[in-house]
């Protein structure tokens, strides 16, 4: 197969184009191209159709126990969404709720060993979905990810997160 | 305003779940918040109320006269619906359609002056919009661009591209 990248025609219009448009516009551009084709490869995969998308973002987030505050915190869910979220799992026997030992009044979030054979499973496929997605090297996501995490952070402190709360 | 970064105590929490949770779910969910953040705030600017988002994203690629055909592979969006687009933008005054002096077969669009001024007015935006939101410098912005391109072409290159065809 010859790569688009071997053929000169393709570069030219790729630098052409990039000279003439703003990095800004043209990033947000390639954002939303990953965003898309991520969410169709994941929707493609069908990953466990007993378990509603939403469900799935929780599960693997939970790596390790967390409060509720926390996670709808870290979701930019309402607490209310988190809950509902929350009994879902629960009643499918994937997490379980549990007193925080440092705070009796806190709960935490904790994934069962069902629970964590199938974040195991989406974590696997998912890494493998994103690296054949964006065809990066192990380095080149480690250094994506330092950009991405400063990103993160500024999204967080400017409070832009207020809007997405649903 | 004490920022959230020299509180030792979120730095250590970030830290800890950067080392739990594979790099590549990490970037996803930065990319994600990224993304929605963004759709947030151009919906939040409502740039011109007489443009659909869509007419938009066509406007702001037309740095340059462009082929139909390239600007539908570019959008990832069948060629009936670019040509919907185009006549609604032509409509407008904002572009216009004229014969490829390299090929009379083939149509070129092109930017109006009133076309141009809305997208000066858009791209500037814009640029400062995602600036605010990554909070990222102008060398990080184009290290990142970089990096984003190389996913860009690794997505068409790969095919993934039919999934979003619309």
């Amino acid at each position: 197969m010859v790569s688009r990248t071997d053929d000169p025609r393709h570069l030219g219009q790729c630098n052409k184009r990039s000279d003439a448009m703003s990095p800004e516009i043209d990033l947000m551009i390639s954002i939303h191209l990953l965003h898309e084709t991520l969410e169709a490869r994941i929707e493609a995969a069908d990953l466990d159709q007993t378990v509603p998308k939403n469900d799935i973002l929780m599960l693997i987030r939970l790596t390790e126990p967390m409060r509720m505050g926390s996670l709808a915190e870290e979701m930019l869910v309402l607490p209310s969404t988190l809950t509902a979220i929350a009994d879902r799992l629960e009643e499918a026997g994937l997490i379980r709720r549990r007193r925080d030992p440092e705070d009796r009044r806190a709960w935490l979030l904790d994934v069962t060993d069902k629970g964590r054979a199938l974040q195991s499973h989406i974590m696997a496929l998912s890494a493998e979905m994103f690296r054949s997605v964006t065809g990066l090297s192990a380095a080149e996501i480690g250094a994506l990810g330092q950009m991405m995490h400063k990103v993160r952070r500024n999204i967080i402190e400017c409070g832009y997160t207020q809007e997405l709360m649903k």
